[in-house]
């Protein structure tokens, strides 16, 4: 039996009972969400995950972080670097999205040195292989993608995007788009589609799709492979519907007892950030939404980390639940250790933010640096801040007044103007 | 007369032609803003203003930067390289809030270098005189601060920050926050005020206030000296008391002729931060606010410009006029130049995105970025982002490949995929 099928059964499994806990919940209550797929708790049965983590409706906001190598860029010592620093900057799930490489290789180590859920992209390994092999992507057969996307369930992964709700019809409604489509893997599964005047494999036999996720306690992660690339395209035609199509294929997964989550923007103005998200839940009956930003201008390469921020916090307090985060480097290039590290602070900014406003008790981190602040406990301070390093680097540049003030305000310093005279 | 009583009698200016060009709106309705006391064009009429601005509803967010030294770090060249760096990033204006050195004639040097409006908030340089001679702040007297911000306003300055709203009352209700008066200007007021056992100065003689004012067309930013320094403190009754003060100032100022805007907060909740703006805006019939972050979280020092735009972004979503970077030294110490261009970034970003959705046009920009990136443009990407350097330093780190993609996608890059056969 699946978890969701053990929830229904009202049956408390270890894994909720140790993620319920995390949260602060009622493993009753995280039961019924997972029963009616309201969240998810994404962890292979192949493998003992030793820091699950769960994902929606009310529980606290997580963060996912892309690694991988490219074609052009990094290589698995560099990506197995970035995936401890993502995980010591708190990064509550990590992607692989290698596209260059020995990509099962890669997968293996970066999933056997990840405690916490692992996700992937199955279609890059599939597309690829079909590339090397026949030369073209239209080439790559259906059963090579369900085989790859078999054996990385059969590695162990916990989740896994699947662009099944792009349909031949979404395809031709994104013609117009200023960037057209911009998900990797929606754009190799139109090209695809355009070149074998076919459906979408993934749709078309998402039974399969369901097989395998039932027999390995697959997550799947449904992609949106029309999420807007750019604010003129937010929002559209194309966009709502493959949406809708994701809404039909979360019902066909509760229906299978598989876990889903649903991908989102991509590229929205501030403004509809929140009717996304409120569109989404409508529709899929409250499934965990997992949005990529959104990027709420696109004029800022070399800081899309803030505008993800802006509209990952915005989504958040709608009720958007998983963030994926979005580097320094995006748009521009594969990201440095550092910038995936920048990427991993500012989601979690945006998903405390947002959990400020989801969840009673969240507010207690920042009361407590409140208080430190306020007495000038430098070390508390440091000790409370979302990244440690960063705050004691800054702080520690120019020192301290006699009397504990910083270099800020000097001898101007409010809380010892505040103070009452000792 | 001044400038609000030149607008009501329908003269268009030249400081109102260049600025309403400049924002693409009709003079005569910028006028109509500025005699309503819905916007400013803050310009001493001591100095010819080279870059004037105009501030308020409906027109883009415009950034401020902060400057200055502290008892503690930086100097005058410093400070002066920072100028540089801030304008060249794009800051709209520009305060000096040295609490350290030669405060007078930093200030003058830094005035003579900036061609955007300048503030100051003239009561660290009273406070600091009085302490320097007297000892203490409490030994102030009321003589000294005006003749001060008749000093600066005589200099040049064409705006001041002044915490006129802060009463007795007000601090008494301040008494049981958890970080107290974090505005330096309301905790220097609030010493005096306890330890002379006399109402604010700035309050008991606006009529002064509004004098200088009113002489050398000096545009009064109203401080909010109470605004909440961690979000427990957020939207707390003694907030909320120091803004109905502001709103009669407002008024006073009005009827003077004099221009006037209100600044705010701070540290808020997301879901405060609109019903912050929107209360600010009908208690003050519009009047242009201008805020500091609002920072949505107190436990990311290090990360506060992120904090602070994603406030900010939803501030001006909302209606706020003029956006106070943040930068990521806030709480920690002294900014350094790079994290002052961080600072202004963060905030234009903010303020870009709520322009979206405040005007009509300002998504042209986003759009162009759009095509280029769709056209694998990298030299028009990079001089369309709003920080070049930034992004050409990330983007040429790792290359391209053959046909132009990035290192983010390899091969896999969906503008290629996209793209029809040559």
């Amino acid at each position: 039996m699946t978890q969701m099928e053990l929830a229904r059964q009202g049956r408390i499994t270890e894994l909720v009972r140790a993620t319920a806990e995390r949260e602060g919940v009622a493993a009753e209550h995280l039961a019924a969400l997972l029963a009616q797929g309201r969240a998810v708790i994404p962890a292979n049965r192949r493998r003992s995950l030793e820091e699950p983590r769960a994902i929606g409706e009310g529980l606290t906001i997580k963060v996912n972080a892309n690694l991988g190598t490219s074609g052009l860029a990094s290589d698995l010592e560099s990506e197995l670097r970035k995936l401890e620093a993502v995980l010591a900057a708190g990064a509550d799930a990590v992607m692989d999205l290698s596209t260059g490489g020995d990509i099962p290789a890669t997968r293996r180590k970066l999933l056997s040195q990840c405690p916490r859920p692992f996700g992937t992209v199955p279609i890059y390994q599939a597309a690829l292989e079909a590339v090397q092999e026949s030369g073209s992507v239209a080439a790559m057969e259906s059963e090579r993608l369900f085989a790859v996307i078999a054996e990385q369930a059969a590695d162990g992964v916990d989740f896994v995007t699947v662009h099944a709700g792009l349909t031949q019809r979404a395809v031709a409604l994104a013609a117009d788009r200023v960037t057209g489509i911009v998900s990797r893997g929606g754009s190799l599964l139109a090209c695809w589609m355009r070149a074998n005047h076919a459906e979408n494999p993934l749709l078309a036999e998402f039974d399969r799709l369901l097989e395998i996720a039932r027999e390995y306690e697959l997550t799947l992660s449904l992609g949106d492979g029309l999420r807007p690339g750019c604010l003129a395209d937010a929002t559209d035609a194309a966009q709502l519907h493959e949406l809708g199509v994701l809404a039909e294929l979360v019902k066909r997964c509760r229906e299978a007892g598989v876990q889903a989550m649903v991908e989102g923007p991509g590229h929205l103005p501030l403004d509809q950030v929140a009717a996304n998200v409120q569109v989404q839940k409508s529709l899929t009956g409250g499934a965990p939404f997992y949005v990529l930003g959104p990027l709420v201008t696109d004029v800022a390469p070399g800081f899309d980390h803030i505008t993800a921020a802006i509209g990952g916090a915005v989504a958040g307090m709608a009720g958007a639940d998983f963030i994926c985060y979005v580097t320094p480097a995006e748009h521009l290039g594969l990201p440095t250790q550092e910038e995936a590290v920048q990427g991993v602070i500012a989601a979690r900014i945006a998903g405390h933010a947002a959990d400020l406003v989801r969840q009673r008790g969240a507010r207690d981190w920042d009361d407590r640096m409140a208080r430190a602040r306020c007495r000038l406990d430098w070390e508390g301070q440091i000790g409370l801040a979302m990244h440690p390093e960063t705050a004691r680097r800054i702080h520690n540049r120019s020192g301290r007044t006699p009397d504990g003030g910083c270099s800020m305000c000097g001898d101007l310093c409010v809380f010892r103007l505040n103070a009452p005279p000792a």
